[in-house]
């Protein structure tokens, strides 16, 4: 399938990836030229890396680079697509206009997606003819290494725009989850923000460092979530399954949650602690090696559970 | 070192192949024979699974059996440890009766350590000679596959306590948390229920189904979570580490978590779609079978984060 990608930023250069890794043709679009030849020269980059992985799917960096192209006429780069895939900056007035644009130029059989996290598709999508074939394809950076995606339709998006998304996605390698109605954060940044408060509340109030709540997290919860999410590993953790967990458990974290019901400025005085612990550990010139870092431990990782699914199973 | 395991439950009987695997003698209590035989047969099975996995330090899995012996003699039991180890009932006239007696019994010098996770060190050892010698050692179970130990001090509890059993527990392989003071929930059980409080809330307003929700954390949030917890995680999320992430996005997620303000019934009418949901993809009938999946894959991914980190690094 020919796809576009609109806005060949930090995200849009990583969405080609996954797109491209899939075989499929890969429109790049942006406004800047220079945007275009740093999204390139970082797929020059990472595909060899993801080969050495074993995540190329078996192809080789180059027939995979080669299924990119630059284009900085919008209409060129829509000519023929079935997925568009929108990762312009977060301002709404830009994502409407975009969209109508999308919407004037792109095949009428094309899936419009936008990769925002900060807005909900009906605040840019509403006004579109073609609405029913607009949602958002929300991922985590960078998708060609953490599988998640969240589907999120407007209230105008059909059925089966969600459907044929969804198995876009599935068709690229990702796990596509699939909203049935939108809400400020989606899943995955509303989870997360619920655990974030709860871990400055802990530093805050003096009871652990920001290094021991990594631990808690990283060698504890993180291991059982990270193969099977929070509702398998419940199931798995009473006698009877969930249902026995929720009335073996409920009263203790009903109880817990009712001391959660404030929340700390994360820019106050405890940020000075968690940062002095951050800096102890990793000085702050080393921020960007760690990312490397963390990519090349995010491509084992991904490495390992397909190996481990293969043979103890998923 | 010698060491007690008072107690051979389910927690207990995990506990002993931790301590063994690291060489120490255990003496295994409990006041049903039957728990103590079950408890050395647990570790029959166990150990050559550990010891396929590279997780049994180089030892032979009898060698480790070896260290184990069973007892139903307290005084016995308890003759010269330095570690003892209570996973009783959580039953807080239990634990106390229980450690009146640890305190009489064990070496002076002896660690006295609760696996509670219900009860605050506070509420049961308080009223102890040695109090100051006395603290909680709460695991994940098993603690022989998920590292994270929960240290968690009494105001009574010494601080050369604190340090010894974080060594201790250093030493048989486990990462300890300390904390600098005891909560109901300590870290862990508060970041689960804070995560599964909203969970559910999403399932119940029928924004997504227990699944959706479990790819997102499992193919999403929870890969980096488990080799960097959450503050490392947002640390490497904005240019300019933890304290720029906390500008950037405090505003968003202090929004998200306003909406938190109310939670539902566990084992209300969500729990329904829950339970239908997980019965679809796993048969009630297989939880058991599927926790010996879980275990598998639970040594799979520490074996593969301990050869992660020797050849990229921790």
């Amino acid at each position: 399938m020919r796809t576009a990608i609109i806005g060949a930023g930090l995200v849009g250069r990583a969405w080609a990836i996954s797109f491209a890794r899939a075989g499929h043709e890969v429109r790049l679009w942006d406004r800047d030229p220079a945007a275009l030849s740093a999204a390139l020269a970082f797929a020059d980059g990472v595909l060899p890396a993801l080969a050495a992985q074993g995540l190329l799917r078996g192809s080789e960096p180059s027939a995979v680079r080669a299924l990119m192209s630059p284009h900085q006429d919008l209409a060129e780069a829509l000519s023929g697509v079935g997925h568009a895939q929108e990762s312009a900056p977060e301002r709404v007035d830009l994502k409407r206009a975009l969209f109508s644009e999308l919407d004037r130029s792109a095949p009428p059989s094309a899936t419009l997606a936008s990769s925002t996290s900060a807005l909900l598709p009906s605040s840019f999508q509403e006004h579109l003819q073609g609405r029913a074939r607009c949602l958002v394809c929300h991922p985590i950076n960078p998708p060609y290494l953490v599988p998640a995606i969240e589907v999120v339709p407007s209230p105008w998006t059909s059925p089966e725009t969600v459907e044929r998304a969804a198995g876009f996605m599935r068709g690229c390698g990702q796990n596509p989850l699939t909203m049935k109605r939108e809400i400020d954060g989606f899943i995955m940044n509303r989870l997360q923000a619920a655990l974030l408060e709860e871990c400055f509340r802990l530093v805050a109030d003096g009871y652990a460092s920001a290094e021991d709540v990594d631990i808690g997290v990283r060698d504890g919860l993180a291991l059982r979530w990270s193969f099977m999410g929070p509702f398998e590993t419940i199931d798995l953790n009473a006698p009877g399954g969930v249902r026995d967990y929720a009335e073996r458990y409920q009263a203790m974290c009903a109880g817990l949650s009712a001391q959660m019901d404030r929340r700390v400025d994360w820019s106050g005085p405890v940020m000075d602690a968690i940062e002095a612990d951050r800096a102890g550990r990793l000085p702050r010139g080393d921020l960007a090696e760690r990312q490397v870092w963390r990519d090349r431990r995010l491509m084992a990782l991904l490495a390992h559970k397909r190996a481990a699914a293969a043979a103890i199973g998923d």
